[in-house]
């Protein structure tokens, strides 16, 4: 019945968009998840596409036309675009194989469409252009114009949240590792050596690492939201509501620091009349790039200056991951050992298990939270790739089936982000079941044990984690892996291994994921995820020459493997031998923070196969 | 003596382009490798690179400053180049490594550099106007100016060959396997739902394909040169010296399609104003698009249309490639077999030895020569990627070296490209050596076994085939593979297996390489390399479900890997298998072509393994 009324004001909140994009004569407009930072995670103020349409996975858009409204997101969210959505209102799209921009230049060629220009970068607005579309924005450039040409959304939304104002703090160097001042004096080094007198920072994870501050402005995100320009002399003026930054804060960020409101950043671009300003094309709001082309500034395309530096962890950030990773490791096993007795015996639901979870999470000294929605998936709801347990859609978790957790945690010293996939029991899993999870674990192994030169980009290691799939004609729709912050997003740029992916040069310090995985629709999900730290290599003499260095990953995730899903006769030699280590390894690491029966059951899990 | 001769006439060549560079006020100028259609081949009429600089390779760029001449090419090349070049007068760099136009921008910051419109594609020339240099051409668009703008290098050349000639001729229908008319309608039909009116086509290979004609203007690949404009509607206009096109041409051409000569070309582009005219901005010379503007066309931007459609080969053309590699087989069987004898003998050189694989070629019906020049190299010639033995460089093929021999073959029904590294003996190969030649064998096997996804590009591929190096900190400084033309150009677009290739969908039909090696500079090269046919998969029931339908590679080429230098135990079985079941083929489908003393050779090469 709730779902039923929820699709009714749905349907009415998508007529009274009908009714304001008519009277703006326009034929239909765009309506992004992102919000001004175009960040994944975004505050409950921000959620209009969810408000709009109900579809509250992180990746998405709508297009709405007079008679059509598409949801275009991707392989991740299909499942529940389609679950979350009503038919009668909502078409899904696979938004990675069928462009919006493709498909809204087919449906309505050369169309007057709307767009907020606070909410979409300069990239993505000029691919619906060269598609033909006449694209309008809500706001001309500048500050926000009378009420009439702001976002339609915002004038229907009448009970919208307050923006988040949570207190920023200061991130202490023994986690940073790096002064502020270090930073942009090197960042502010590079944009005059590039001819730049600025940057446009937008990304609160950049402005949080690059002034080394954290906030509680998103629910799984350590950031204070704000907006920032980096000056090429190292000086920094942020946007950021005052009551955010006490004087603990302020005294912290230091004299070449200065803070003001968001709404004066109109002003502050248009002061910058004459210089020539970077921009990312990509990452930033393109209301930025207006606005300055505006004021007679030069607007330079060039990547957010902190992107590839923060996706580099120092020495102080790496140790902190596996610092980080070991703490973390312990509730994880902590939890696999108690799921091993009690999730199959059909007391437990996909709630009670990821409150289980949370429990022995904060526990743990340091835990800061969540760093993204678990996903704590039985059965057939493992097969929905970012599935999330609400009220409505948790069952019991039941005997002799696919269980599926996907967490992570937030400390002060690393974020970390794993994956594993168990069988409840008490039968012995079908052999078909175990030759697929067996071939996500050599998919992970292949990934997880290699070597490659300098220069490799992650879209050039993705195939290495899907043959072992691709085999028997299976694949997995996507991505193998994903860059990680350091107490920051638990999805990081510039650097993914995956075919959409950035081809970024893969770089010693970088922290990426390793999850392949194999999903079948209505049945299971399996997905294999550790975390994996990019190191430079030894020199082996037995190498021979190269006229390259080489880099290695180092796993930094700590938990086993599930035994009863593995058919050892289906891994080489070599993947046995490192799953052997890698399982010798959490013994000896992890088993020290576990009671005794635990550390049975863990040893019982982890009996070498060779 | 000679060398040092002709080091004199190139430093003589390369003041007296100075000079003329200083009189037109230009700081620099490019010279690069290509003619006026941008092709990997060019006649003797456009060697400017080579007159100028002494390198002869097939991919490279000059950058001519007052002060410093710099000849950039890619690492097939940097040992060749090395070679042929004077050090006094010429740096050399990797252009993949250090992209000219970013040294450019750094050595002479924002210099008039000149370029001639008719050698540079839209796209690299945006490049360097990208870097802020001041690009100036070096004639106008439209007809070409009067003397003093036209390219410097032409006027210096005093005895510059005359530009080829050869009759052009039809390409019969059971080679060719489509009408051309139904290919220009299909096309044209492309173009008209586009919006488009025409497209520009300057590559020789599309021309050739798109109107089933071949001719004998380069030296390795059986096209005739010339430009075209392809309507909507599917007619033609073709821009060929009219004396190449006797009779018999013009009445296969039809009257859908006239011939005028390339003079008049200017006129044709003008009579387009106010028309949409497609021009591939990475494949055609900037020239046209700049031409066209001036005559009031707009310029649409987008790929050569007969570039995809010609990489997918037909069934006919399928059906030949199978026919031309058989045939073909048995000539480097027998020339195998002959090596294994007379190799290590130290009577043959790499002259005298590919001069006897041309004999076994030339005695293979149909043949229509080499579809490059052959590589045969020995020893320390080998890490020489594209070495070619010249009556300078040739040398004897000594006992216990290896020997690496790279050549191919066109017949009507196709275009051939094989690669093996063998060992002379008597002794054994160092167990080193055997096990890079393994690796080598492991990584070309693993490609050669892919089944991967439809919508999996090329540059996600490459990866594969170097794992086995990579485990070992070894590489190459190649792609792993090319695509091949059907009696075309044995190096041909889009698709190809290197992280520079274009992030093309592989498509059933398409021929590619499969070419990993190692290289030891001083000591040897080892490559091994056959073609691939990209085809669709059969559903098997055991895949269980798949969205997606899957590809496959069939090998099309037919030749023993050398037993002596495979060290079996570094294979998987999975991989012998593949080796014992293709050796077995080889056999089977060779074998009647050769003498008895051959076979016999050839079944103790091919003893199974396993």
């Amino acid at each position: 019945m709730s779902a039923c009324s929820q699709h009714g004001a749905h349907a009415a909140r998508l007529a009274g968009l009908r009714a304001l994009l008519a009277r703006r004569n326009l034929a239909g407009c765009l309506v992004p998840r992102s919000d001004e930072h175009l960040g994944e995670y975004v505050p409950p103020a921000a959620e209009r596409l969810a408000w709009l349409s109900g579809f509250t996975g992180s990746a998405g858009l709508a297009v709405v036309l007079a008679d059509r409204a598409v949801l275009f997101t991707d392989g991740r969210y299909m499942l529940q675009a389609a679950a979350e959505t009503d038919p009668s209102l909502w078409e899904r799209r696979h938004g990675q194989e069928e462009p919006p921009e493709r498909w809204l230049a087919q449906a309505a060629p050369g169309a007057r469409i709307g767009y907020d220009p606070m909410l979409i970068s300069g990239s993505a607005l000029a691919r619906f252009a060269s598609a033909g579309l006449e694209m309008v924005p809500f706001a001309a450039a500048g500050n926000a114009g009378p009420g009439a040409e702001r976002n339609p959304i915002d004038l229907l939304w009448a009970d919208r949240p307050a923006p988040p104002l949570a207190i920023c703090r200061p991130h202490p160097l023994a986690f940073a590792g790096e002064e502020s001042e270090a930073k942009r004096a090197r960042l502010g080094a590079a944009l005059a050596a590039g001819g730049e007198d600025a940057a446009v920072l937008s990304d609160p994870a950049s402005i949080n690492w690059l002034l080394n501050i954290r906030g509680r402005d998103l629910a799984f995100t350590p950031v204070a939201l704000g907006f920032a320009l980096l000056f090429s002399d190292g000086r920094l003026s942020l946007f950021m509501a005052e009551e955010k930054v006490p004087p603990e804060t302020l005294a912290w960020l230091g004299p070449a620091v200065t803070v003001a409101p968001p709404s004066a950043l109109g002003n502050a671009l248009a002061a910058l009349s004459g210089r020539r300003v970077r921009v990312d094309p990509a990452g930033t709001a393109v209301w930025f790039a207006d606005t300055l082309t505006a004021s007679g500034a030069a607007v330079s395309a060039g990547p957010d200056p902190c992107r590839l530096p923060k996706a580099c962890k120092n020495e102080t950030e790496q140790a902190g991951a596996r610092a980080a990773q070991l703490r973390d490791a312990a509730a994880l096993v902590r939890f696999l050992a108690w799921f091993a007795e009690a999730g199959g015996s059909g007391k437990e639901t996909e709630c009670s298990a990821a409150a289980r979870l949370l429990a022995f999470r904060r526990a743990l000294s340091g835990f800061a939270g969540e760093s993204f929605p678990a996903i704590s998936a039985a059965g057939e709801h493992g097969a929905i790739i970012h599935y999330r347990a609400s009220p409505a859609s948790n069952r019991p978790i039941r005997a002799n089936e696919v269980y599926l957790i996907d967490s992570g945690a937030q400390f002060p010293e690393g974020t970390t982000d794993v994956t594993r996939t168990v069988w409840t029991g008490p039968a012995e899993p079908a052999p078909e079941l175990a030759e697929r999870f067996t071939r996500v674990l050599a998919g992970h192994i292949a990934l997880a044990t290699l070597r490659f030169p300098e220069g490799t980009t992650g879209p050039a290691l993705d195939a290495l984690a899907r043959r072992p799939l691709w085999d028997r004609g299976l694949d997995y729709d996507h991505g193998t892996g994903h860059g990680v912050g350091s107490f920051l997003s638990v999805h990081e740029g510039p650097a993914g291994i995956s075919r959409h992916a950035e081809a970024v040069p893969l770089e010693a310090g970088m922290i990426l994921s390793d999850e392949p995985g194999f999903y079948l629709p209505g049945a299971y999900g399996i997905r294999l995820e550790n975390l994996l730290l990019v190191q430079p290599t030894e020199k082996n003499p037995a190498d021979g020459p190269s006229g390259k260095p080489f880099l290695r990953f180092e796993t930094l995730t700590l938990a086993p493997f599930a035994r009863r899903l593995i058919r050892p006769e289906l891994l080489s030699p070599a993947a046995l031998a490192w799953l052997d280590a890698y399982h010798t390894r959490v013994r000896n690491t992890v088993g020290a923070a576990l009671s005794a029966p635990e550390r049975t059951w863990l040893e019982t899990e982890t009996v070498p196969f060779l």
